[in-house]
Order: C-alpha cells, then sequence, then structure tokens
C-alpha cells in the first residue's frame, strides 16, 4: 500500500516536495525580476517609491502602464493562479494515496510546463507555445484535483 | 480525543480534501472561463496572442479593459484571495484538532458562499446577494484562523 | 531527531502555524479595509455594486483608480504573493526536518517583516522602508524553499 503522510519519510511527498519548491522559487523570483525592472526603468506604482528614481537623477512620476513591467506581472499573477493551486492541491492528492508513478509523472508535467510557460511569456514566443504549456500545467492540476474530489467523496 | 493527522485515515481531512477540492477546481475554472472569453471576442493582454484573432480574420490589438473578461478576473482574483487562504488555513485548522461537527458546518458554509458568490458576480445579481457571500465566506475562514492562532499560542 | 509531523503535536508545526494564522490574518483583514474604503468613498468596480453607493444619494459610477483603494489592494496583492508562498512553503519546509531554533527565527522574521511591510504601505513611509520589509521577507522565504529544494534532492 502506497505511503500517504505528508513528511520526507515518504518518498513520494518528497518529491512533491521537490517539484513545489522548484516552482515556488520560480513564482518568488518573478517578485525580484518586477523590483529590478521597476528600479533599471524608474518605472514605480506608488509616488514614496519615485524618491528611488528621483535619486538616480531621473524625473519619475508614477505610471503602472510600462509594457516590460507589466508582462512580468501577467506572468506572475498566472503562476498565482497556477502554481499556488497546484501546490494545495498536491498535499491534498499526495495524502490521498495515489499511484506514485502517475503522481510523479503529473509533477514533472506541471513543473515542465510552468517552466517553459515563463520562458514563452518573458520571450514573447509566438503563440500558441504559451497557450499550450498553459493548458499543460492546469490540465494536470485539474486531474489531480478531481482525483481528490472522488477520492474524498467515498 | 479528535483525530489530527492530515491524512485520508481522518475522517475530517477527507471531508475538508473534498470541499477544498470542490472551490480549488471551482477556481481553476476561472482561468478557462477566461481563456475562452478572450477567444470568443478577441480581447488579449499581449501582442503575441493577437495571432490568434488575426487567424480568425479579425483585426484586433491587445486591450485590458473588456467588461466581460475583465469580471471574470475580478472573480478569479477575489477567489485567489479566499479561497486559497481557506485551503491554507483549513491545513492548519484540520491538526489542531478542532470539533469535527464544527468544522464541518464550517467548511460547508465556506463551500456554499463562495459557488453562490461566483453566481452572483458572472450574473450581476443586484447587491448586497454577493457582498453576502462574500462576507460569509470570509467570516469563517477568519474564526478558523483565530482558533488555529488561539490554540497554537498555548 | 526533530519532529517532521505536521501536526499540533510537533511543537515546531506548532509555532509554524501560529505565525502562519497571524499573517493569514493579516492579509485577509485587507479584503475588509478594501470593502470598507469602497463604501466609505463609494468607489466600487462593478456596475451593481454601485446601488450601495446610490442609497447613500450619492451619484456613483464605476472606477478603478481612486488611489487609496488601489493602495490597499496593491498591498493585499503583495501579501498574495508573499505570504501565501511563505505558508506552502513553510509546511513543505517543517516536514523537511529543519533545525527548530532557525526555523522559529525565519518564522519571526518573515512575520514582522509582512506587518510592518503593510504599515509602511499604508501609511506611506519614506522608502526603503518597504523595500528593506519586503526583501526581508522574501529573502527568509526564498532561503526556506532552497532548504527544502536541497533536502528534497537525495
Amino acid at each position: 500500500m502506497a505511503d500517504t503522510g505528508l513528511s520526507f519519510d515518504n518518498p513520494l511527498f518528497k518529491q512533491f516536495a521537490f517539484y513545489s519548491g522548484v516552482v515556488i522559487v520560480k513564482t518568488m523570483s518573478m517578485s525580484v525580476l518586477t523590483a529590478l525592472n521597476r528600479i533599471r526603468k524608474s518605472v514605480f506604482a506608488n509616488p514614496e517609491d519615485c524618491a528611488i528614481g528621483k535619486a538616480m537623477n531621473r524625473d519619475v512620476k508614477p505610471t503602472l502602464t510600462d509594457p516590460t513591467v507589466e508582462r512580468i506581472r501577467r506572468c506572475h499573477l498566472n503562476d498565482l493562479e497556477n502554481v499556488v493551486t497546484f501546490v494545495l492541491v498536491g498535499l491534498l492528492y499526495v495524502s490521498s494515496g495515489p499511484d506514485p508513478s502517475t503522481a510523479v509523472t503529473y509533477f514533472r508535467i506541471f513543473t515542465g510546463c510552468r517552466l517553459l510557460h515563463t520562458v514563452a511569456y518573458l520571450g514573447q514566443v509566438p503563440q500558441p507555445s504559451r497557450a499550450l504549456m498553459f493548458g499543460g500545467g492546469l490540465t494536470v492540476a485539474m486531474l489531480m484535483a478531481v482525483d481528490v474530489i472522488r477520492k474524498a467523496s467515498f
């Protein structure tokens, strides 16, 4: 019988922790990327932040429409919508005792899709590359969620 | 004594997994709804996405102000703000050993409120219907969070 | 050996639950603050919400640009980006069996940074106060995430 504990003693949980850690770090790194681009381009959302631009002798006022910053922010929000729900569902899914090899396959497909989704988004790769990566990740997370609901219904 | 394990062996956790699964699937489905409406109305946020509209012989340019798409996106963001915090708090709450019947009542009220919140938001049902559903869900999640803090303080 | 269970029987998990509860309640309270300010200033995002303002004999139409409400919303989104990822990483981190005193130090720094971040954001405290609090919280969460990935890789 499959181990279902949420602990590193459970090999499947350990693998889940690895892939979750990777996609969470990727998501967090969008915050850093936003901050770096706000400073580099002197594009700030708040009046008090403009002092940073003024210290660099630039004339800045709050702006919410810079294409580079807004693209990173859309990518970040897409991560929040998809990565966060994946990790939440994954915790429930691992504790439901899934088939380990199916589970690890799901984790790998999701992680691969989300890493390539960021490459496609920030690199402005022609569609449907980003749409496919988005759909792949979402499909895996949905399959996991439906499996959780099904198993929890009995 | 109540079982406090985060595992399907714990009947309360299993119920929590069921209701969490339902509200997470509902949240994820907003992504699908946004994508479908972006394609149907040819409303895209990124220049490279407009190729999808052009393939359908429509003249499109990036737009961030379509009322239908923006309404779905506000509903989605409201889910992220409320559903994600509920599931996080719920994991801590279940592991704190709450009274099972109180806990299941909370899970059911939250799930009902959030499903009706979406109906009210997308159906543009007159207020205060949506406000009441929002407030009901938030109140339950707050009660659970305060219970976690209180029990974890000793 | 350190206890790694996600249960209140594990003293480290109990501490994690406490600090997570605090930052989640703080995040949820931004929803309340947004709602109160929308009503106080009659600033609503949806046409059907404007009935609330009209009931107070005010002439209102949907607006998405009120500086007070948008500032609270930016603060809320920043919480979602940072607090949610912290709690997710923290669950994985606690189950990886970290050094308890290091772990509690991380939890305390993160919680302190996020509470002060909100004070700085809503109080419009001159920079770099908010940037430092943001960076402190993100650094702690990143250190925890890297530790999870490292331990899960073996």
